[in-house]
């Protein structure tokens, strides 16, 4: 088995034939009754409660999307409201994601100085072998507003596992631009933070060109896309913004070099609740929703297939 | 019981007289053999050990701080790292210094957009009444790159909950300067960020002016402390670097007003494990831990109160 967080990655996105990441983003209110009435039935207290019914609601999805893509990405936040309770159902959720094969890219967004972040890297990044942390990700998601020196631990701790960084550069939201577009010297603050993680990740490119340092990049800033794809060779993208926050496979196709590599596309909420709303609403609803996550799931990998470089994956691979 | 964060913050500040902080930043290697020994006595799982020595430590500092300080600040990483057990030690922990009277700040560096902001916000933020989060803080520490639109929703929270939210604008670490002193227009980055953050909280400033958003600004760079005092007037500070990491009262002295309000000095290492090293190793040893915690916390009081305007609030007050 490889080692390298990339060379794992690809080969998942290879087998996969897709560039799709299923972003797993549970809310307790838009939870199928049945999840909720089973979840019921075994706890009592409210925590506990949502922490099952997360449990079970991101493991139903986990089986209906570990055969059609290489990546899942849980999203802390939506654990950690419920407690430690939640925290234990991430765990959870994030090793039987492994267990089916999958890339589990946790998204936590961390970011704290020395050994403060070193901590947070061995709690999260258990790369090529599962059982190295509580929550097993191959990746983790960082903040980089502490500056460079915050970094390197997390990057440090991700070599030494074979496991991935996701540095936030250009993120999704609106007022995204409030900070990282400021310009200095004619460079914005997102271009030079990607500078930073170009550097951090050529010294680990794996035999395809690229490290174990990897940017988020927005599907909502398509030309930043093309700019960022440029500026960092060798580092890889989580594109989050893709579907619910608007950003389509056209948007993301400057996420991708010419073999159909270097990009993961997410979609969560389309996705996830996809029985709710959108466009398989109307022929699933809540009683066939996990048949919603499969047609939704398939819908946006030929999407991206049919409208981005990625599609050479199908074609090549 | 006044609702208001910085209410709460500033009547804890002058009930103790001191604005000493004391963090909570335990490590498995040095915490006392008998912190150990007892842990061991009870789990067999190596992170239940860690994670019932971490609840130990941390509660019995806390009760010999308690009757000296108004606040407790524990960081949440050291936790993380040993999985669910760690989380739930970090909330038990938590809650026990709120009932000892402490005011909590979760150093936890959450950032996020939208609901998921939100999210942190609900799992972190109790304010004035501890049952309102699973993890009872006061305040939280958040991390403002993602931008200002991000920052709103934890804010909102605070707000609604009468807790408060220390926004990073100026870091301890020595690489803090890579992306925070970058100029744009004359301005840098981390005074484009204090702007927001001043904005922010002087709609909610209480009678001594100070409102629910405060600051995270490093002990380490006393000219830009200064600077930061007076671009936000409304923002009570945080200041983390005091001790282990270099700065001196001297250093922290332009972080408060003339009342000596406007500021919280942390210091971690230097006492949480006095008894291992610096000026109360050789008396104390770790035999008398607790001790060497209660005669560091003491020392840093006078350090404080003889070197700041922080010494009007015994004079004054």
């Amino acid at each position: 088995m490889n080692h390298h967080f990339a060379t794992r990655l690809h080969a998942a996105i290879r087998l996969k034939k897709t560039p799709a990441l299923v972003g797993l983003d549970p809310r307790f209110d838009w939870l199928p009754d049945e999840v909720v009435t089973s979840a019921r039935r075994n706890h009592s207290d409210p925590q506990a409660i949502t922490a099952a019914a997360f449990e079970e609601f991101c493991i139903r999805i986990i089986d209906v999307v570990a055969p059609l893509v290489p990546a899942v990405k849980p999203q802390a936040a939506f654990f950690e409201e419920y407690g430690p309770d939640g925290c234990l159902a991430l765990a959870r959720v994030m090793r039987y994601a492994r267990a089916q094969g999958l890339i589990v890219i946790a998204d936590a967004k961390r970011g704290d100085i020395g050994t403060t972040a070193e901590a947070y890297a061995r709690a999260y990044l258990a790369g090529a072998d599962p059982q190295a942390a509580p929550w097993s990700a191959d990746a983790l998601t960082v903040n980089p507003y502490l500056g460079s020196d915050t970094l390197e631990p997390f990057v440090k701790v991700a070599n030494e596992r074979g496991a991935g960084v996701y540095v936030l550069v250009k993120t999704s939201n609106p007022g995204a631009a409030t900070f990282q577009d400021r310009l200095s010297g004619g460079q914005t603050l997102y271009r030079r933070v990607a500078d930073v993680v170009e550097r951090l990740s050529a010294s680990s490119a794996d035999a395809d060109g690229y490290g174990c340092v990897g940017a988020v990049v927005g599907a909502t800033y398509p030309a930043e896309l093309v700019e960022l794809r440029a500026a960092m060779p060798h580092v890889p993208l989580l594109i989050p913004g893709y579907g619910s926050q608007g950003g389509t496979a056209a948007d993301v196709a400057g996420g991708f070099d010419s073999r159909g590599l270097g990009a993961l596309v997410n979609n969560s909420r389309g996705i996830n609740f996809a029985y709710r709303s959108g466009p398989f609403a109307a022929e699933f609803g809540p009683a066939k929703w996990e048949a919603a996550v499969e047609a939704a799931t398939k819908q946006m990998i030929v999407d991206l297939a049919t409208q981005t470089t990625a599609g050479a994956l199908s074609v090549r691979l």
